[in-house]
């Protein structure tokens, strides 16, 4: 409730409404403005709200090749709802992608690289190009290259690209695509941060990492290898509250963060086990060889492939946390401890 | 806040809670107990949340195709969050229907009949199929049939089927195959209602009814014939609203109720007019004789003829308001006038 008894005439009350306004404006000045390009995705309508939530202004690109897409126009309704300012843009118009970027200081690109969704990862090269023009000045004849965007985080959210190089073949090219990105990206100089966010709740959790369904298993479970190979799960609300935090951090300034928060630092054994405490139900285990994993692969679909060797290379080859973080990185729950982050037995308890 | 001070012991709070779980109780019993089919699209999302808000136990049929299709996956779990129960079951599994469809007293079925997303009309026989079974009771060797399922309320939300034998031949088979649809349930005696909902928001208001776009146009408009023809128009949570207080009420068995709220009954001059006065800006018309319309449907591949086929019943031929609402009909703000439905206007502003 407004105090309008010591306020004596109007006036009053509108030098304490400016004065509201005056800090909110202070307020929102001090953090970036926050272009989020993917914002209707399944990463990027996350963003959007952590990065509203986090007081961020925030802008989300609406594509004009939406067409039909009801559910889409809708979500975009809600997030402009919510504070969010949608900027009408399209990748095969750069001037309006410059023009999009020019309004922020951050632009975050959430595209989905995962193959049974779509894979656009190199459309990407076009928010670079836009990027280097938007930061182009030119200056008594002279271009100067000043850049306006203060960050950009393209799309990765997934294992490291660059430690994939000698990995399995299928699916390979998300990482050959997302390090061409980075290329790009760091040829040209602009500032940027990478999040590696190891695997989504939804399709390694909620599913005991089982490939072909998102629900539980009833009665059987496949156990990868001994069970033994230590993987990271976040819950993907969790990944973006990550991403928002660091876009003005200047600890994470090109580099990468890594999502390891501790206590989701678990084996797949130490995953099924949270579960089958959960449900009060022990579940047969299957255990498969890594021979074995790899034969079941060999006839199915390209996408279902890459899903498939995501899989191999977190439980049998262990390359979410078969390295310590160097200098080129930083983890997200040290440097962001204020953050209450979720525990998988706490996700888990959404599918009981 | 409870109040704590006049119990003396325990035991007393112990009655107050049990009362109010037992109040709780009488009230969730006299609403009756309902299955959405299709809970996860566009117009089954929004029966869910007006059924969980009405107060009735809800069911959500989860079929196990779902296959990785994450928002889906999550939509059903934040149902559960907010109450509704969750059932396995597939259309390919005739047992699992029967058995979802025996758990309620009412069905309502919401896939769709839309050709460019999907066209399942048809797929409704095998719940009315399992509809006809589950109430289908062997009394010493005869086969009797009482309806467990008071209500079904099949997949319409549209133009009323019974009325388009004579329309244009584009995009016919979803009046076609909601009529054989009916047939089946009326045929099985099984008690139902249908909804004819008109003119959904986010297809014809948000882009002032211009085809291949869902964004109100800048400078141009169309408008089909001399713009005095008069349609329905409705915000879809309204009609989400408007179907679950349905189900329940006698005045509606074996009838269809048609959404005609009074401020909604507009015609396309009033509907631009009521774009133009919110923006302040007045757009170029451009009139389109039904002739031209027609010869530029021709090329258009089927799903998109299909699409403009309903602006041409609609504002053309008038297809939603040139007949009285006979016996077989009742009108759903008369029998409603408690719900305090959208006006365009209102709908608009969204798109500011």
């Amino acid at each position: 409730m407004l105090p309008l008894l010591p306020f004596k005439k109007t006036n009053d009350i509108r030098h304490f409404i400016n004065f509201s306004k005056k800090k909110k404006k202070t307020l929102e000045m001090s953090k970036s403005k926050i272009l989020v390009v993917g914002g209707t995705g399944y990463v990027g309508k996350r963003i959007v709200k952590a990065s509203l939530a986090q007081g961020h202004p925030t802008f989300v690109l609406m594509r004009r090749e939406i067409g039909y897409e009801v559910e889409k126009l809708q979500k975009l309704l809600s997030f402009k709802k919510q504070g969010a300012r949608l900027i009408e843009g399209s990748f095969s118009d750069h001037q309006s992608l410059v023009d999009a970027v020019k309004k922020v200081d951050v632009v975050i690109c959430t595209m989905s690289g995962v193959q049974f969704r779509s894979h656009n990862i190199l459309l990407q090269l076009k928010l670079v190009d836009a990027i280097k023009e938007a930061g182009n000045i030119k200056f008594q004849n002279i271009h100067v290259n000043v850049f306006k965007t203060q960050r950009f985080l393209p799309s990765e959210f997934g294992i490291d690209p660059s430690r994939m190089e000698h990995g399995l073949e299928y699916g390979k090219e998300t990482f050959g695509d997302k390090m061409v990105v980075r290329k790009a990206i760091e040829d040209a100089k602009i500032p940027y941060t990478y999040i590696s966010a190891n695997c989504f709740g939804a399709y390694f959790v909620g599913n005991l990492s089982q490939p072909n369904t998102l629900f539980p298993p009833k009665d059987r479970v496949s156990i990868y290898g001994d069970g033994n190979c230590k993987a990271v799960f976040m819950d993907e609300d969790d990944v973006a509250t990550y991403t928002i935090k660091t876009v003005d951090d200047p600890r994470t300034l090109n580099k990468t963060l890594y999502l390891r928060p501790n206590e989701n630092i678990l084996t797949h054994n130490d995953l099924v086990e949270k579960w089958e405490k959960l449900t009060n139900k022990t579940l047969q285990k299957v255990y498969i060889s890594a021979e074995d994993f790899l034969a079941s692969m060999k006839d199915l679909d390209h996408a279902y492939q890459a899903g498939f060797a995501r899989i191999y290379q977190i439980f049998y080859d262990g390359c979410l946390m078969n390295f310590e973080i160097g200098e080129g990185g930083e983890e997200a729950s040290d440097l962001y401890p204020e953050v209450r982050y979720t525990r998988m037995d706490e996700y888990l308890q959404r599918y009981l």
